[in-house]
């Protein structure tokens, strides 16, 4: 690869070289530690002679901008701090729509490596330390060999159609979706998944309807298409369907375990909804994010079974199954959006990375998914089952738990008025990752809570934590 | 995992289980081969007596839709042939938008595996066989490693930063572009880039500038966020800057290598576009997706290290110096952008996979990205000195090629009229790929030309196929 640099006309050749070079050090784009091509390379790179480029070098050498190791080159000198850019601000024709997209507040951002607690009840984390990394390690094995065979094109926006298989076996078998492999685009998350179907249906201004309190990101990525947002409320069976406007366009929805409360959706008020959404000529999303962990009770049918219409777009991720980090999920299509959506997929982003679809298609294939799924189902029960002790014992005094059957987190609700920040903060300081349900609750009035993840603290850690908890509560409530 | 059955009640058990089994197979829901699970582990699951489920199984296997093999299990039989699914299409809504995704017509998706030609001038493709894969393989064994460190948590919208930091060491140095790892946003590939800095800045109605002819995926996708796309026409400098609307929120340009005709923006012309953005406030994206590839002349600046305003952002991609299935790309971002396009990219589908962004990060730092472009430069040199040297030569009676200094593809144009449809679909029979460049033009009337890529096709197969086109030519013109 070759040194940037430009040269205009035929004067002041090594002046020119040397400013340039001073300046990108100076700037840190050359930073500390960087080797320098050889002087003959430069030299015949540029067109000049090699003494312009060497007396050049010992200049900057000579100044501390550069530093010669002997048998191996010339090197940026670590001595040097680079100075900080400088650019004005422009005054933008968008400077509004920037504005207004910089301040959006996102609730759910994850800590980095660095930020993280010791022990964190946050939500949409998984069991890390049981992520099967020798499995993983021999299908992404599997996968290079698959890339190894591509013709290095582009490839297709829908998935490639090992993977497409494998999702549609998968869900069919699990949770009785109806569907073939045709009817699956992989996306990058199930959050891509809501953002290609909501580009093909929201046009500015139109309605969306989502439960209120919901998914937050879902509400944030309709709200920036420009639809308006309707909050309907819910009550323990689920949305309530005669709240949902009748010019929607779109109804965002989380059945088997809503989002963030927990509780199903009925069975009645599953049948109201699907007949509503073809009474207004609605798409419903059913996003089934984490229905793979049910625990109590029989298996309720998805939406997506249940509709005779052709009007729901069902979705699910391999973020809670496996880990999020991977950015792999799908929507399952009504052959109405299905063409739409795979065209607004390539404008977007053309395809997901054919390497981890390889991966996950042979993981599928081989079983290790169950198997994966089968352990963790494990471990989370007994998670959950220590909550729900502590929640029914020490701790009833303070708050309980909205019944729900499936998933990794549940809510946690207070049963007097508490100042929950405070209790939050309280319990960061003893390395306690607590968080309240507010960012969820949009319109609806809040009702004082706790979204509990228990993915991501390990079984042992529970009972020390929430004895944590119950000192600090009895402190304060 | 549990097999997908839903009991209703306590009458008709045995029956409900069949129906259930006996549509799932007749659907296609499961597949010929899937294995059922054994009818004590479905009748605990149930809570039905082990003697119903086996009787069941019976039934279905007496109908053929089941078969037994002795000591391994159940299965679905391979001579059941899955009936269509009947869906009513619903009146929905959206439909109208929905039509209009559908309909969109992309130019440049590309054939699967299946679909190849033999020879093929395709753009945007690279020399898969040169791909590092040993490297490539390391790196991503390194990168799991990686992985394995991390918490199950999601990463950061603006990419890892390993990543970042070696992205910003790598465009400094080679194209002297002008930032830090905290102006750099992992995005997958340009297009996604694209999309993100469009999201943030488009608002319906509003203009957004680009080349005529021009990257005909960008147009769609701006478009598609409602903007007003005004078609500015090129001359052999460049874009016409006279010609750009005073209202453009938002100017799209490819200065190093014109997508498709291939002259590089003039010195003067960059100057002029930067004073011009500055003065009505618009936003530049310089697409620079194949500058690594310079084979003539001076090096140029790009516009964004001449850019004083910060109005410039810089795209670039991994499509073209490693390969386009990895969807890997970035985003260089001034100031006034970066927090909103990092907020953008997490509501659209949080971060890109972490896996290739540690394995890349390890590719480049240990040189290797250097490496892998120093010998597909010698190779795709060598390629464009031969379709030059035919052009030149037993070619020139009908065509001749833009000039121009860099990329892995050049436009031809042919020097008399010629009925191009016809002389693609000749080629096609006899296995050999010709891409016209009509998509590419929107307002501006139509030049008759092609746009050659030599990155699929092999050295060694560029003469033979060349003589199949002379051979047509001579036929056809």
């Amino acid at each position: 690869m070759e040194l940037h640099i430009v040269i205009h006309g035929r004067k002041d050749l090594a002046n020119q070289v040397y400013e340039q070079l001073r300046e990108s050090i100076e700037s840190g784009r050359l930073a500390p530690g960087v080797q320098l091509p050889p002087s003959r390379l430069l030299a015949a790179q540029l067109g000049l002679s090699r003494k312009t480029i060497s007396d050049t070098y010992s200049r900057l050498t000579y100044e501390n901008y550069l530093v010669g190791k002997i048998g191996s080159g010339t090197f940026v000198n670590h001595l040097t701090a680079p100075t900080q850019r400088r650019q004005s601000a422009p005054v933008l024709a968008s400077q509004k729509r920037i504005d207004a997209w910089q301040n959006l507040s996102l609730p759910l951002r994850h800590p980095t490596r660095e930020g993280t607690l010791r022990h964190d009840f946050i939500g949409g984390a998984t069991a890390k330390t049981q992520f099967p990394l020798d499995d993983w390690r021999r299908c992404t094995q599997h996968a290079l060999r698959q890339m190894a065979q591509a013709r290095g094109f582009y490839s297709q926006p829908e998935g490639v159609p090992e993977l497409r298989k494998a999702i549609a076996g998968h869900i069919a078998f699990a949770r009785g979706v109806n569907c073939v492999a045709d009817d699956v685009v992989v996306c990058n998350g199930a959050q891509q998944a809501l953002d290609l179907i909501a580009r093909v249906l929201i046009e500015p201004g139109c309605t969306v309807a989502m439960e209120d309190p919901g998914y937050a990101p879902a509400r944030l990525l309709f709200a920036a298409q420009g639809a308006t947002v309707a909050s309907v409320p819910v009550d323990d069976e689920g949305i309530r369907v005669e709240c949902i406007p009748e010019d929607s366009h779109l109804i965002y929805v989380t059945p088997s375990h809503q989002m963030p409360l927990g509780m199903p959706m009925s069975l009645a008020r599953r049948q109201a909804l699907l007949d509503k959404a073809r009474r207004i000529g609605a798409i419903i999303i059913e996003d089934d994010y984490d229905s793979e962990f049910r625990y109590e009770g029989r298996p309720t049918d998805s939406l997506q079974s249940m509709d005779g219409f052709g009007v729901v777009a069902y979705v699910g991720t391999f973020s809670k199954t496996l880990l999020p980090e991977l950015r792999l999920g799908y929507a399952v299509l009504p052959a109405t959006l299905r063409e739409a959506v795979i065209q607004a997929r390539q404008v977007t982003d053309w395809h997901t990375s054919t390497l981890p679809q390889w991966a996950l298609a042979k993981f599928i294939g081989d079983g290790l998914l169950n198997r994966h799924i089968r352990r963790c189902h494990g471990i989370y029960a007994g998670r959950r089952d220590r909550i729900l002790a502590r929640l029914a014992g020490d701790l009833s005094p303070w708050m309980y738990a909205i019944p729900c059957t499936a998933g990794f987190h549940m809510a946690v609700m207070f049963k007097h008025p508490i100042d929950v920040a405070l209790l939050v903060a309280l319990m960061r300081k003893v390395d306690i990752g607590l968080y309240p349900l507010t960012g969820f609750y949009h319109h609806v009035p809040v009702r004082n809570g706790l979204i509990m993840g228990f993915g991501a603290i390990e079984t042992l850690d529970i009972d020390p934590a929430l004895d944590r908890l119950r000192d600090v509560l009895t402190q304060i409530a």
